[in-house]
């Protein structure tokens, strides 16, 4: 018997009682009973979001929200600004070019979020740029954007504000209408204590005339229909049921704690993370490091790729490495959605271990001490 | 406590050993471990397809699997002909139209079936057709289409032939190598046990070469990056582990009763389902009906919705009722997936009840008498 410990930025564990409710028996999508299901997880939805706008759940992976965002709100030959400092980022690009539209690319360093002031210039020496696509956490780097900022950018001109909130939305400050956001993407499998196979995207109301007036090449994530369905506390076609059972069930755990609360515990993690990695003389990868996961650069003379496999095998613990150019660079640490401060301690005692069994020179406890150090300020 | 039985063409049934696979730990994607689970799934659809050819797994209902097949192989100005003969083969025509492309309808009666030397001469008065959307079973009608006859047709030209086999595949007979499909649509929460948000596209080496050729507006649905990640034993985006894993459990069991005696068992299902209903004075509402499902036409004077919600609320049988312009005309019974005898019996004697209740002559028992002999006829 090996206890093992998933701690990669999604997918995320899943708590036991959530887990319970996707084996229970199948109903059909079309009663009552799945109409309460699909209100509650509607209102829910829009209290972790603080929106009032339109909230669409979908059978999918976080992309294929992604996807839904700008297929239905532009089309060919339009373009619009894809903040390209990481995997995800990278990925609006993609996705646009995908739909015959041109992504003007702000590239940043792996590692840097992008600044609002520099994203208004960009706008203003590309007339006619219809949308800002940008991540509320880039999960590739562990970085976190001021989305508000760049929605007092984007608010005052005819430019959509749409972000990936895949992996930080549950877990991450977050106030889609406070913050001017038109579309944010959501995947299941992070902070929302889910496995992955639902997504949702929330669109306000300048996203909502968008959509109203495209004639869009979309069918199975056409939001249209998506929206003339959810008017009736329904979705276009067949819902996952069980998953969206799950997701209640998660959702009411994120109610009861309370929607800032949480924010305030992933705070309170990152914070303690980070601790431990600077006692560990470790740098972290962001210069702007998220809450939700931490990125944290491996150390001159240490194979990353071994160590994390090592981490693995000999404790049961899993890290995720880095992605694409960042490959063996960065060890990322999740500590989204279902996480408590020993999930903190457990990393960081993993990584002490990991880092001494590799050869490089660690103070054994020093990080879990920084840790502990945090959770006792409160 | 009521015990309650969903007899619904979708969702279906989970069989509570495959529920049980839902609740385990998620797990990351991108470990051998679910590579070696992809593997089998894989394996195990191309037996259960029929096929040499490539299967994909995507997070999402049939909907989007079958929007996959059209997407990444048809563009813009591209004719198609549509069988439509109930509410999925207008499905297809909706699918083309959202992607600009044209189809050319073959109309037929609702509870009828395509011809395949209708659609040969359709074929040739409409030169340029590039594919034959049809459906293997058309659920709204209770209908089987004979597949391998229009294969006939699309084989010798340069026709491809896509089926909808999301109600039918896994119940009822079918040979994608030997029929010449080109491109099957399958969804999870049918015959093969488990609840919606998985879909299967299996397409043969006709369908690949356009796929590779395509330059289709997709993303999250390419087929090309599904392809590219499948011959590396993955997926292009983030699987949805717990149901490919509880896939992989139905589809075993599949397996061990063997394809061809899972075919076997529908047929007998659906032959005692039929005798059941004619013993009992009813008439089926197609002319080619299906193994999987029935139709049964609501006899006159019976309020059909009303009928329907009472045998639902007084016995917990959870029949269908009828789609568009069929809604109150007919009733359909699914024996697919995790069926057997006793769900026939439990389905005519829901319905001798329930029609007794509404004031309709049966002869209680009639219906359960004569499926029951077709049952001891083997």
């Amino acid at each position: 018997m090996k206890k093992t410990y998933l701690m990669t930025p999604g997918p995320t564990p899943v708590p036991p009682d959530t887990s319970i409710e996707l084996a229970r028996p199948v109903y059909h999508h079309r009663t009552d009973r799945f109409k309460a299901t699909l209100e509650e997880v509607t209102r829910l939805l829009k209290d972790l979001l603080q929106t009032a706008g339109d909230v669409f759940l979908m059978a999918a992976s976080g992309t294929g929200a992604m996807e839904a965002c700008i297929a239905n709100t532009l089309g060919r030959g339009d373009r619009a600004l894809c903040v390209r400092g990481g995997k995800f980022g990278e990925r609006w690009g993609n996705i646009c070019e995908a739909f015959g539209i041109t992504p003007v690319h702000l590239d940043i360093e792996w590692g840097d979020a992008p600044d609002a002031a520099q994203i208004a210039r960009l706008l203003d020496e590309s007339p006619g740029v219809k949308a800002v696509c940008v991540q509320l956490c880039e999960t590739s780097t562990a970085t976190v954007t001021d989305i508000e900022a760049i929605g007092q950018v984007t608010r005052d001109r005819d430019v959509l504000l749409i972000v990936d909130g895949v992996s930080g939305v549950g877990a991450l400050e977050f106030r889609m209408d406070a913050w001017n956001v038109d579309l944010v993407a959501v995947g299941s499998q992070k902070a929302l204590m889910m496995p992955p196979g639902l997504a949702v995207v929330a669109a306000g109301p300048r996203a909502m005339e968008r959509i109203e007036a495209a004639h869009a090449p979309v069918f199975y994530l056409d939001l249209k229909a998506a929206k003339a369905a959810a008017d009736k506390s329904s979705t276009p076609f067949t819902a996952p049921v069980p998953l969206v059972e799950g997701l209640l069930h998660s959702l009411r755990q994120i109610s009861e704690e309370g929607v800032e609360a949480v924010w305030a515990r992933h705070a309170r993690l990152g914070r303690a993370m980070r601790a431990g990695v600077r006692a560990l003389g470790l740098e972290l990868f962001s210069k702007h490091p998220a809450d939700c996961v931490t990125g944290i650069r491996v150390p001159e003379g240490v194979d990353g790729q071994a160590l994390l496999a090592d981490i693995e095998a000999t404790d049961g613990v899993k890290f995720a490495g880095g992605q694409a150019h960042a490959k063996g660079k960065i060890i990322r640490v999740s500590t989204m959605g279902y996480a408590g401060p020993f999930d903190v301690v457990i990393a960081l005692a993993a990584l002490e271990m990991g880092l001494s069994r590799a050869g490089y020179q660690v103070e054994l406890g020093a990080g879990v001490k920084a840790a502990e150090s945090v959770f006792l300020e409160g």
